[in-house]
Formats: structure tokens, sequence, C-alpha cells
């Protein structure tokens, strides 16, 4: 049975030493100093280890099920989310208006890496009601959002998005769903949606659904879809729940992973609905949900290659097989702990070095937001904008990739379900895949946000980079040679393939988007390689200091070195390949594959 | 449901105009012209495409049963099972004396692809009985040979690997299962083995294991270890069954995949063994098998790209999900189908080169080992040796990767088992782990085999690569562009790795191990250069002289520059890696892990 312990003291280190989050000029941000967050953490750490982590073999072995239109959960789930909403622990950065403790998105960003690491299938019920709550939150009438939103930020109602068809996932235009206007204002919704996370389950008494559906006689294509609350019970004047409304649960997906989530065909059937924002502009509405979505899924990639990580190294420690090739380490034993093997070494240094950059990313980008939404910083607001697709392409694809590499490390026992090393890379596979296909993500930096503003905010992320470059001029020969250059060097190759899209993508768009994917990873290198550097000289900082733990310091600055020298090379080999052009992508016609 | 077609022309294209295999001084090859291959490659490919590929997702579904005791296969199999052996397809290069039809190891690679590509773990029964069969072939008494070998080459009886125990896998030194000696000159074999690939089943009357044990009194460690013949029911002097030996199934595991295989925890409690080969010299025999089981697994790793990649060419083709950028394609429907996209296109075309590549380095492998094998060609058999790690570890980390490349282009819907792209990925996964894991092939290929007889065969194999790129020399300067620089400068970066080792493994044998994996992948992307440039001759040959299918040629040179171009310059980025030694893999205490 696989375990899981939270990372408190790396997360710690990443908000109190390297983003100074209690110094920063953000409000909110004042209060969280080092007790605070290690309070909080701490907690919020017991649930994910000893409540969540439990349950996350239960949820793939059981799975949910469908009996007479009923969803239900596996053993354990009711028990559990009544933990997590008795904690408080859904309301988080909700606001305080509603019953949230309003704060800073970072906070929840940290407690959401432990809860997606422990139990992702489990955690998607409160993470798609988040994504609903933030949606109404910012373009509910104020009638809405006090009829909805106190139950959505205690999670007694949960919350859904529903977005693809059978027909269309990333295509939204070709929708068919259809939402008649009524006379009194509602709308009578009709269609059938799928791929619904959390569409349905039994760990609360209402489900508020977020419906993408089409006005008749609206515009064609995306510009003709709206956004719409259908609750699952409708919610009379006083609160209570009413009828049941039109919507049902057609199926369950059987599904590679996220058992434990129910992923639903939902049915509407003139279901009662409410406009959510203005009516044709439902992508821009539902594009709050997308992009929290977004963020959030990138943190569900590199917390499954965490928990993977973790068990890769307690086996690794444990597992005797063969003998070191430089001497005996453990004379007394049979053979020696497969930690001592290199190759061994290579794969474990491979993930922790992803995952500790990723974790460094993900804070950043969430104090980001905090900045864009807390202070009306544009340019913040544009920085994460652009980093966005990064974010979830980048951090799922690597974060699926070290699950496997984790799971290899179990050999034979890898691939036996019981051992759970399965179920992460199965579980991990689907963020790649949802909110957006990583191709799309892609599409989206390359095609619109390299270009968005002018190029303003790729050109901020460059001066950016060259800011912490020559901030860091002198600090010391090993940083230099071991990070500062590195960076350097795989900046200017990112550069580069910039510069290669602005010349060759005018000819062509094809020359920029048959490059999109090796954009976006060499731009994943860059961020961690960014994060790595801020890291290794925080690190740095404390050793002259003398403060600290002194093992777990210069574990970070030897791990970032592993980063800059085994995985930023990484760039030179997009860049080769994105300067290849979009012949040999498009050249081969339809019809001869 | 996914379905399968056999590539039978680009199978005879590699065999017939790039190995010319009838031409080939080989004994047997002489009768492989291109109608005869034609004839049994059609004629397997039926069997592939319309038996075996219909009973996958069943045999995902359905799993394997046991029921006091017995084995049940998924629904069926037994009655395919009968087809591939009515049809004499396991006895294809099997030797004649035992009823083989003694055709070459190169047509089986051949039948094998097509087979392992339409349902790996239904085709793992005969795959592992035709390993058996070998090792009895090749250690064998004349008696022993006389009573097994003509069942198992009909699989009237099939074949099993018994190598790994609870605490051993790679390390076989530490095994526990006994071989005590009787009067009669059996042994009494007792202990457990686990993972056992179809190590018990209901398609035939007997099964054959080889079980390697350990006698008593004899050398610790792998040097004590002895390989045995334990047939499930006793061999009667006359041929006939007789009493059930001392071997049971202890239980079924649970996998991520080839779920139709049955993987057995083997009990041997005092079971009649005969000693098969020399005592002590069990791993040498066993050896036979690994070998050939290697290169099959090789296969399969490319198999199920290839049969993931043809889904996903007819789903890229047949989904309909936005517009072409630079023009619509399809004004009658309501959007273009996926294959417009560049990045669609750039998956579907890493695939697709690396399959092709895959096949065509597989059957020269293949081709190498009938010259080994028939000729006693020593330098074949160093080559073949070689790349074996090669094969392995390359063609299964790489099958994986385009499975899940496979399912990504079907969205959502690629999550969702119904769709079958779920267990392509699940079932090639096993192939990076199992005959020894990939970092094993890694030790392999860097501890041992570059070493070997003083490097002479890494050193024969820099030298065909330099051979292949001097006698191609004038073949123009659109293959020198695209095919013949790029290979000179990745098998560069490939002998600069190989310096790299001899300098700083010597000092530090770690400096070389903590690159081993990146070697093999080096390795591997150019020995598919290699290949590429090999059929790129071959295709601009046919298509100078006016023969064949010019957009089958076409098309074969296009792939080929897509290899060249966006595969290769990885060795690059390897050759990096590699040059920045052990010290930030190894620094790291196992105790600040």
């Amino acid at each position: 049975m696989p375990s899981y312990k939270a990372p408190v003291e790396d997360q710690i280190f990443v908000l109190s030493d390297v983003l100074k989050v209690d110094s920063a000029d953000i409000p909110g941000y004042e209060d969280l100093d080092r007790d605070t967050l290690d309070a909080i953490l701490n907690e919020s750490g017991k649930l994910a280890e000893n409540v969540m982590a439990p349950l996350n073999r239960v949820g793939d072995e059981q799975g949910c099920k469908l009996e007479n239109g009923v969803v239900t959960t596996p053993e354990g789930f009711k028990e559990a989310f009544e933990q997590v909403k008795d904690g408080g622990w859904t309301a988080l950065d909700c606001d305080p208006e509603y019953g949230g403790q309003g704060l800073p998105y970072i906070v929840a960003t940290a407690v959401g890496e432990q809860f997606s690491a422990a139990n992702i299938a489990f955690n998607m019920y409160a993470g798609l009601t988040h994504g609903a709550y933030s949606a109404i939150h910012a373009h509910g009438t104020d009638a809405q959002k006090a009829k909805f939103l106190p139950k959505m930020v205690t999670c007694e109602w949960t919350g859904t998005m529903n977005l693809t068809e059978p027909h269309c996932g990333t295509d939204l235009g070709l929708m068919r769903t259809k939402a008649e206007p009524q006379d009194n204002g509602t709308y009578k919704i009709s269609g059938q949606k799928i791929f619904i996370s959390a569409g349905d389950n039994d760990l609360n008494s209402n489900v508020i659904h977020l419906v993408l559906a089409k006005i008749p006689g609206g515009p064609e294509g995306i510009k003709g879809v709206s956004l719409f609350i259908v609750p699952k019970f409708i919610v009379n004047e006083d609160g209570s729940l009413g009828a049941r409304n039109g919507v049902s649960v057609g199926n369950l997906e059987k599904k590679m992973g996220i058992h434990g989530n129910a992923t639903c065909v939902m049915n509407y059937d003139e279901a009662e609905g409410y406009l959510l924002g203005d009516m044709h502009k439902g992508m821009r509405a539902m594009f709050t949900m997308m992009n929290e979505a977004r963020l959030g899924v990138g943190l569900q990639g590199y917390a499954q290659a965490e928990v993977a990580y973790q068990n890769a190294v307690d086996y690794a420690k444990d597992r005797l097989q063969g003998r070191d090739v430089t001497g005996v380490k453990n004379p007394d034993g049979p053979a020696d702990p497969l930690i001592v093997h290199p190759d061994i070494r290579r794969n474990l240094m491979e993930q922790r070095s992803f995952v500790e950059g990723a974790r460094a990313f993900a804070l950043w980008a969430a104090q980001m937001i905090d900045r864009a939404h807390k202070t009306e910083d544009a340019a913040a607001d544009g920085l994460i904008s652009l980093l966005t697709p990064v974010i979830k392409g980048f951090l799922t694809d690597k974060g699926f990739e070290y699950c496997t590499a984790a799971q290899q490390v179990y050999g034979g026992h890898g691939y036996i379900e019981e051992w759970g090393m399965s179920q992460f890379a199965r579980d991990a596979r689907i963020t790649q895949i949802y909110e957006g296909a990583n191709g799309v993500q892609a599409l989206d930096l390359v095609g619109r946000k390299l270009a968005q503003d002018g190029g303003k905010h790729v050109m901020a992320f460059f001066e950016m980079v060259k800011g912490f470059v020559a901030d860091t001029k002198d600090a010391g020969e090993e940083f230099d040679k071991h990070f500062r250059e590195p960076l350097k060097a795989a900046s200017k190759d990112l550069q580069a393939a910039g510069m290669y899209f602005m010349q060759n993508g005018m000819k062509n768009p094809n020359n920029a988007l048959a490059g999109s994917y090796d954009f976006m990873h060499m731009m994943g290198h860059v961020c961690l390689g960014l994060m790595w550097g801020r890291m290794a000289i925080a690190a740095q900082a404390k050793l002259d200091a003398g403060e600290g733990n002194a093992d777990f310091l210069k574990a970070k600055i030897l791990t970032g070195r592993f980063y800059m020298a085994r995985q930023l090379p990484m760039t030179g080999a997009h860049l080769k390949r994105i300067e290849s052009g979009a012949d040999t992508v498009m050249g081969l016609d339809a019809e001869l594959f």
C-alpha cells in the first residue's frame, strides 16, 4: 500500500524563503508568516496523509456506481468529505461575504497540492465546486451569488462544468445543447453533455451544474454560446430544496483512472436554468473556471509525480537487489538497496528535481494570480495568462512521465495494481487530457498568448529572466557555472525559437504551430530553470547565514544542479526541432496516412 | 472498437527492398522472394486482423480467472488458439526434425509483429512457448528434445519461464527455490515463483515450465543456479500424460494491462524436474530464452505503437474539430478533420516515423540473428549481442510513449476504456518492465556490452555507420542534406558519449553508468537514423527506376526526413546529459532522499 507525506518543509521553503510571501506587496500576504503557514500546512497535511491517502486505492478498486439514476461514491468518501467540509478546507480562499475564509489563493494552492497528491479523484469533487464558485462569483448577479455561493463555499452543494458533447470537445462552436428562453426569465436546457467530472455524487444535497448551451436565434458557432446555472434540485426562494430538475445521469464512463470520481454522461431534458453573465458571452464566463481549472490541473500533474516519487524512494531504499559497483554498501545484507545504483538515482533525481521545480513554479504562479486579482496589476495578469498553458501542459506531461518513471523503480511490482504505482500513472494520465488537451495548450500559447497585447507579456517574461541573470552576476563562481550559465543558454534557445516563429510564422502559420508543442516544453524548462536559480540563491543565503536545516538546503542546491545540468539542455533539442519548420510535419497528404 | 490492419506492404518493402533478403547470403533466405513473403504475411495478417484483434478488448475486459486451481482464459481465446495451431503459425522457424517448418527467424519476426500488434496478451502464450522450445532445443539432451519439443512446436503443450521470486527479480543470485537431486537422476523442485506469464491456461493439455533453482551445496549466488524442466503433468515414456506434478497456481496477479494473459504466482512443492543443460550453468541456458525474449519484447513495444498509431490516424481523419488555419479543408462539413492541425500532424508523424524505423530495425536484427545462427558469423553474433538491449529498451520506451501519444489524439475519448486506446498504453507499459527492466538493459549495454571482446562490437557498429555514410556520398544533395548529414552528426554524438565513458568511467564507473540510459536512447536514435537512411536510399532507387507504388515511396522518404530532422537531434541533448557525469546524479546522500 503506497503512502503519502505532505512536503511541508519544502512548501514553506518556497513560500517563505523563495517567494518571501509575508513581505510581498499583496493584500492578505502580510499575515502569511512562517508560523501561520506551518500551522495551516501541517493541519491540511494530516488530513491528506491520514484521511485522503488511505482512500486512494479504495477509490480505484471500487470506483463509483450508478444504480437507478443515483451515483454512489466509494466507501469512506462521504465520511472523509464531511471532515474536509467541517475543517473549512473548501472555503480557504473564498469570499468572506459568502462564508469563505478570505485567505490568498497561494495558500489554497499549497493545500491543493497536498490534497491532489493524496487522492486526486476524491479532491476533484471540491475542486470542481471551487471552479463553479469562482464563475458565479465573477459573473453572477447579487441574487445568484446570495442564493448559490454560501452552500458552495462549504461544499454542502457541489459544482460541475458542462462543456463537452459527444461530437465536440475542443471545438465548442459545434455545440448542440439548447437553452429556450421562458417568459419568467429562466431557460429550458436540453441536450447531452459528456465527461462531466463529479457530475453527480452522494456527498452532498445538491449539485450546481454550470452548463454551456445555445440560445436559439443567437450567433453561429462559439459566439452564440451562453452559460447557465442548472441545479440538480431547484432552490426555493427561502433556500430550501424544491423539485428535482430535468437533469439526470445517463451513464458513468469506465476510465483508465480516477475511478473514485464519477465521470458522467449528463442528460438535460428541459431542465430549468439561469443565465450566468451576459447572453452569448458564455465562453468568457466559462474561461474564469477554465483558467483556474488549468492551474489546478497542472498542480494535479506534479502532485501525482510527488506522491509517486515518495513511494519510489521508499522502495529504492528498502528493496535489496545487486551490489554497488563502487563498493558494497550493505555488507550485512544479501544485497545493497536499489538506491545505490546510478540509473536508479538518475531516475529518482529526475523525478525529484522536476517535482520541486514544479512546486516553486505553481506557487509563483499562484502569487501572480493573487497579485493580479488583489492589486489589479496588469503585468501580473498578462504574465499568468501567458504561463497558464505552460503550467497546464508542461507540468502534466512531465507529471505523467515521472509517475511512470517512479513505477519503473518497482520493476514487475510496479505493474501489479496492489502496489499502487500503476494507479498514480493511470490517474495522472487524465491531467494531460482534460481542461484542454495539451496540444490545445500549446496552440493557445503559440497561436494566441505569444502575440497577445503585441507580444508584451512574452517580452516581459524574457526581461524577467534577464533581470534575474543580471541580478545574480555576483552570486559566485559555483552559482555562475551551475545555474546562471545554463539558464542563460536555455533562455537564449527559447528566444531563438520565438524569433523563428516571428520570421517564419508570417509566411506560413504552420511553421509556428508545428513547433508549438516543443515551445511549450522549452518554456516549461526555462521556467523551472528560473525557479531553480531562485531556489539556489535562497538556499545559499540561508546556508551563508547559518539558518535553517543545512541538510535540506544542501540537498536543494544539488537537486537544482541536477536539473540545470541534465534537464535544461533539452531546450537545444527542442529548438532544433522547431527550426526544422513545418515541411516534414505537413508534407504528407492526409490520404497517404 | 479499435481495429488493426497488418502493414504488409511496409514489411515487404523492408524485407525485399531494404534488406534484400532473397539475395542475402544466408541459408534459407534464397526462398524468401517477394511472392512467398506476400503469401505468408497476407495470410498471417488475416489471422491477426480477423481472429486476434477482435479478441483484444475481450481479453482486457474479462481477464483470466482462477477457480479451484484452474486458470480460464477469456472467451474465444481457446478457439483462436486452435486456429493459430492449425495454421502451423507456432512452428514457423522451428526445427523440422521436431515438426517445425524451418523458415528463417526473420519470417517469424515479421509475423510476430502482426500477432503482437493485434493481441499482445493472447500472443504471449505461443511466444513464451517458443522461448522454452529454444532453450530445450539449444541445451536439452536428445531424449529431452524428443520428449518435449514436438508438442511444444505445435503448442499442444505451452511453455513458461520461471525466474522471479518475491524478493528477487534482477538479482537472481538471491534465489531460494531449491532442487534436491533424487536417486533416479531427477530433482525435486520446491519454492515460489512470481510474475510467471502464461503460467497456466486452458488452451492446451500440458505446460512445460522452465524453472531456475539452486541445487543445495552448489556455489553461492548466481553461479549456483541451474535450470530445470518441470512439466505440469508428468510425461510418460510413451509420450502420454501421467500424474499431475507438484506445481500449482497460487494466485493470478491483478495488473495494469495484458489482462488476457495469466500472470501467475507458481508454487513448486517437490515437483519432479529434469536438469536442462549443465549443473550450475542455468543462467547460460536461461539466456538463450532471455535474448530471444528481449527481441520479442522490443517487437511488442513498437507493435503496440503501430496499432495505436493506426487507430489515431483513423480518428484524426474522422473527427471534425476546428478549422485549418491556412484555409478551410472541409467546407461542406461543420469543421475540418483533426488531421489538418499541425500539432496533431506532429504527433502522428512522430508515431509513424518511429514505428516504421523500428520495424526496419527489428527485421534487420532478425537478419543478423539468422546470419549468426546459420552461418556462424561471429561479427553478426557480436553485433546482435550489442544491440539486444537497445532493441529491448529503446523500442519499448518509445513504443509506450507513442501509445500514449496516439491516445492523446482522441482527447477525452482516449481516456475511456471502450475506445481501446487506454488498453494499448496499459498493455505496452509491461514491455518496459519485463524481461529485464529497461534500466537493466542500459546497464547491460554500457556496463557489459560496450566493453565486450575489447570493444570490438561497438567499433564494428561505428564502422558500419561510417561505411554507410561513405557509400552514400554520391546519393545526391537532397539525401545529403536530409539524411546523411544528420546521421553523421548523431553518430558523432554517440561516439563522443562512448569516448566520455572511456575517459571518465575508469576513474569512476558511475560516470559511465549515470549516462547508461541516455546512451541506450542515443544508440536507438542512431540505429533508427541508419535504418531511415537505408530506407530512403531504397525508396529513391525504386522511384528512379519507376518501380513500385510511388505514393508509398514518397511518403517513406518524407517520413524519414521527419525522423532525421525532428528526432535525431535528441542525441545532442543526451550527450550533454551524459557529459555532466555522475556528480549531480550520485551527490545526494541516500538518507537525504
